[in-house]
């Protein structure tokens, strides 16, 4: 049986607070039993990936480039997609839920294919895209995913 | 010496007057002696193509598909990506100026690729995303566009 | 650490002594103790990830098109990628080592590709294709893949 | 009413012969009135532009990275693509046929990808990759486009 993944997305680069909150994110993926897929970089990527780790699970990184080795030290499976940052189309639609937290144009991308694509999108980052499942904060958004992934 | 190109993005479907609007907008381009890019579809961009072919221009569409015969009836030269709606990244990074009019997801990925890959975007639907040049409508727009193609 | 990735490459369709053969290498590739990567459809890709699956291995399959369902009943990791077989680009480069077994024309687009992107490719295939590494049997590519994944 | 469009593949460094080679068929590809497309790259991607415009023809280039500035000096339309490598694939469907010059592994990934879409692929190049249509030089390439362009 498939297991199910939770795309978590944001800025490349983060301040102390928004680092906690994508840790929180990363822990809570992991707890659900879900696999963590994000874009493989720093930020809020990293910090995803070091929660998700903590709490024993397993994370995939989507590189823009060619090389392995451009994934945080977080990433299990570093998957070099070459493609630049047309990968945030896959990072958006390879997942059963995608995570948003705060971010820039590349993260506003990720939100808009998610929503192409339809997959739903979980707000967590103040963003004003229509569509989005706003949640107030990490517990908000655990109880969110439990109902999506029972589906 | 390589020909100037500005890429027409908005909704696959329009009323009466957002597709006046990308009439006026295409053939803005073709009387500027630029190469109208857009995805090839309906809605706005075939308005737009329309425009364009009005005013004697030449239009590139880049169809999310594998079949030359999906592109409008405006289109002159069709060019199937398959890459599905990643091809949005492509529309985005291919021209020198991007021109937006209103639309919904797909065109918002648009924009932000534009932004994520330092396209200028000249906002003509209203948008609120940061960082797009504020047009007040299409003369205000050629005026834009006539200085950004100067540099 | 990151985890070790094999791409194994074939036909969407396949006899029973090809299947037996992907089977084998599905089963070698997850005694390694690496993650077996493919396109994630039918033929020697469900093969091979039937194969990881009998050895306690973990399989991704990187899907053309947008629905997780898409995948054969052996993977465990459904990655839709939305970009056709434009992601057989990715399936070459998001691996250590691909592994080519017989196919047609998209099998041959990945091991072109895995060269372009420098990846080490192992035949098991009767490919003509210049730069790849022969292997005898499975046996002997378990033995290429071994040392492969030393360095 | 679209205009028919060739691609023209082939190695991105080449010497004397093949150059002429290629100078040979994009001038026989803007006297059929076609518009030549390619990966707006050297070698025989330069040359064959190079021969279009001679004979008063239009010529796009699919270009991998984010850079009008990376195409050939013979390119009108330069269409960055951001993609990488994979915009091979997009050389490959966005024409109505395909000329295979010399070339290596991006090219045999551009001929895998053609015959993938169900675009006609001439050979010029001693390409041993099955389904390819054979020419024995330039003047039997002519009339077999000529025959192709008129379905």
């Amino acid at each position: 049986m498939q297991r199910k993944t939770i795309s978590v997305i944001g800025a490349r680069a983060c301040g102390p607070k928004v680092a906690k909150l994508a840790q929180a994110v990363g822990r809570m993926v992991a707890e659900l039993d879900c696999i963590l897929v994000c874009g493989g970089l720093a930020g809020v990527m990293q910090e995803a990936c070091r929660g998700a780790k903590e709490a024993g699970g397993l994370t995939i990184g989507l590189l823009p480039g060619n090389e392995k080795s451009d994934a945080n030290p977080f990433v299990d499976i570093a998957l070099p997609t070459t493609i630049g940052f047309s990968r945030n189309v896959i990072v958006a639609a390879s997942a059963h839920i995608v995570i948003a937290l705060p971010g820039s144009y590349g993260t506003e991308s990720e939100i808009c294919y998610a929503l192409v694509y339809g997959r739903p999108v979980i707000n967590l980052g103040g963003w004003k895209v229509k569509g989005m499942i706003k949640a107030k904060g990490v517990e908000d958004a655990r109880r969110i995913v439990k109902k999506l992934i029972k589906k």
